[in-house]
């Protein structure tokens, strides 16, 4: 099997209010089962996503949640849901003083390049939009797939037997990441190539008319991954509560923060908030419980109730 | 730029003791500046490392310590130093009832094979050794290096400049895994395309005579990532203390098991563990500090000594 990565060179510079396929079409021709890899970075430039100011405020609005930090590194849930440092929030290749922010919505980004090839050359595409992320165990950052029309993003193997007879029971390859990655190989990080196509792999290329799941089916969801505070920030936040200013006992906190920090600490949907002032967190481990029991507590909240599996808790009052 | 990614079809099986360049020299014409990619599986298989017996077994021999457990899923810093599910250990592609560990020392395996081919065609090629990884916040798995020889792993751009004069302060894409990534795509997981050829990015591959610093170059120092615990275990490391038996204000956990959650908690380098009963801790910062504490006392320890920015740990006497 034989892949080709192209790298496209002679990228003019791209403006907001820009037509990305404009500037794609004359660079190469494409075919049928092609993917189109390009950055979220010339998406953005085009779609305007440009702001004057300054960067620390930008990672504050575009943050959903923090994760972790250490020293100047913080590692956010940002606004699309991906996890990733500084928010996405991006200050290399624009001009000084200016900060580039993640498309509003690279799914969609990706879906308008895609119907615009197909429409002005009748050619049916892959889009896959990449950015740049760092992981937590390894060194490095690699490109991943931030928004993807008409590609498969996972090629899911499940249940499917290898040449031995064995099930292949968690093989769920995330080609589109890998195809964002294959696509930085070709581009390089100085941004003259933010266009890079891969063909060879025409099979993970949806029917004209299916746009797929788009690269927000790679997001896990909230509370379904093991990683979702640094192991420093869910200490501190099961102990001290989630606010810098709540101190033990203290005035309780609101039920969806407590919430997150319990399911953290039960996971696997353990955790109903019933009201404002109550929740209950059904488990079969009883080392998450009793942690749980100390957040609740550490919270402001107390335990009402405690079962063999389950506990409820209620906020106490100020 | 062009990059060309070539899954090698036609290798036959594997067997220990097998030659791995005679089974790939056949199969391609490779030039300077290429690079092989080639599955940790047949590896392994060439190497011998196919162990009949239980999987579960084989994980527990191959894991270092655990990070993060989740219903069926164990994620742990394996032998290696590689933060993996279940540790790497392998049960696909092999005979039913085999179970396949991960190379010895992957980064001298690559050595090996890149020296090989080096010897019988004068060609100067870098290698990757590759395995699939799940990543903590994102679904699916993607290829990446656990071994390299000859092959520059992160292509550093710190400190180099856009075409703007903007500074790219933290970029340093991980390419050895993009190489990984890429060969996935081109090798499919039903195991019958081991060999991966990428070419087209021989500024990547280093003089014959320099062999780099391998793939363990990508894996973060133990205590320097922010997720060296999963969310959950890292409150119930800091509360009840490493070991399941282990109960608050019992037996005094070993020093070096205290270090380990205390590092997570205070992270860069703070703990200096002064003997089989004593720690000391320098920190910065209060919250993490105040953590310490707790888990200290969890630990078994007391607090002899509380300074502004230190604190001083002795086992307590049981």
């Amino acid at each position: 099997m034989k892949l080709t990565v192209l790298g496209l060179d002679g990228v003019g510079e791209v403006r907001g209010g820009d037509d990305l396929a404009a500037h794609l079409l004359p660079l190469v021709g494409l075919s049928d089962g092609d993917v189109v890899c390009v950055t979220s970075k010339v998406v953005s430039k085009a779609e305007g996503h440009v702001l004057t100011g300054d960067r620390a405020d930008a990672i504050v609005r575009e943050t959903r949640r923090l994760v972790a930090r250490r020293g100047p590194l913080s590692i956010v849930v940002n606004r699309l849901g991906l996890t990733l440092a500084a928010a996405g929030v991006d200050a290399s290749n624009v001009e000084p003083g200016q900060v580039l922010l993640l498309p509003e919505d690279p799914d969609a980004s990706a879906r308008a390049l895609r119907s615009a090839v197909r429409e002005r050359t009748g050619v049916n595409v892959g889009v896959v939009v990449t950015d740049t992320a760092g992981r937590a165990w390894r060194e490095g950052q690699t490109d991943i797939a931030i928004g993807a029309a008409g590609v498969r993003v996972v090629d899911d193997h499940t249940g499917r037997l290898d040449p031995y007879g064995n099930t292949l029971a968690v093989t769920a390859p995330a080609v589109a990441d890998e195809l964002a990655a294959a696509a930085e190989l070709a581009a390089g990080k100085l941004g003259r190539r933010p266009f890079v196509v891969v063909r060879g792999r025409s099979d993970l290329v949806l029917p004209p008319d299916d746009d797929g799941p788009g690269a927000a089916a790679l997001l896990r969801p909230e509370g379904a991954d093991l990683f979702g505070l640094g192991s420093r920030e869910a200490v501190v936040a099961a102990l001290r509560g989630g606010s810098e200013e709540r101190r033990v006992f203290g005035s309780p906190a609101p039920a969806a923060e407590l919430a997150v920090v319990l399911d953290v600490l039960t996971g696997d949907g353990a955790v109903v908030t019933v009201g404002p002032d109550r929740i209950e967190v059904a488990s079969q481990d009883p080392k998450a419980f009793w942690a749980a029991e100390v957040a609740a507590y550490a919270h402001g909240w107390e335990v009402v109730e405690d079962g063999e599996a389950r506990i409820r808790l209620r906020a106490v009052a100020p």
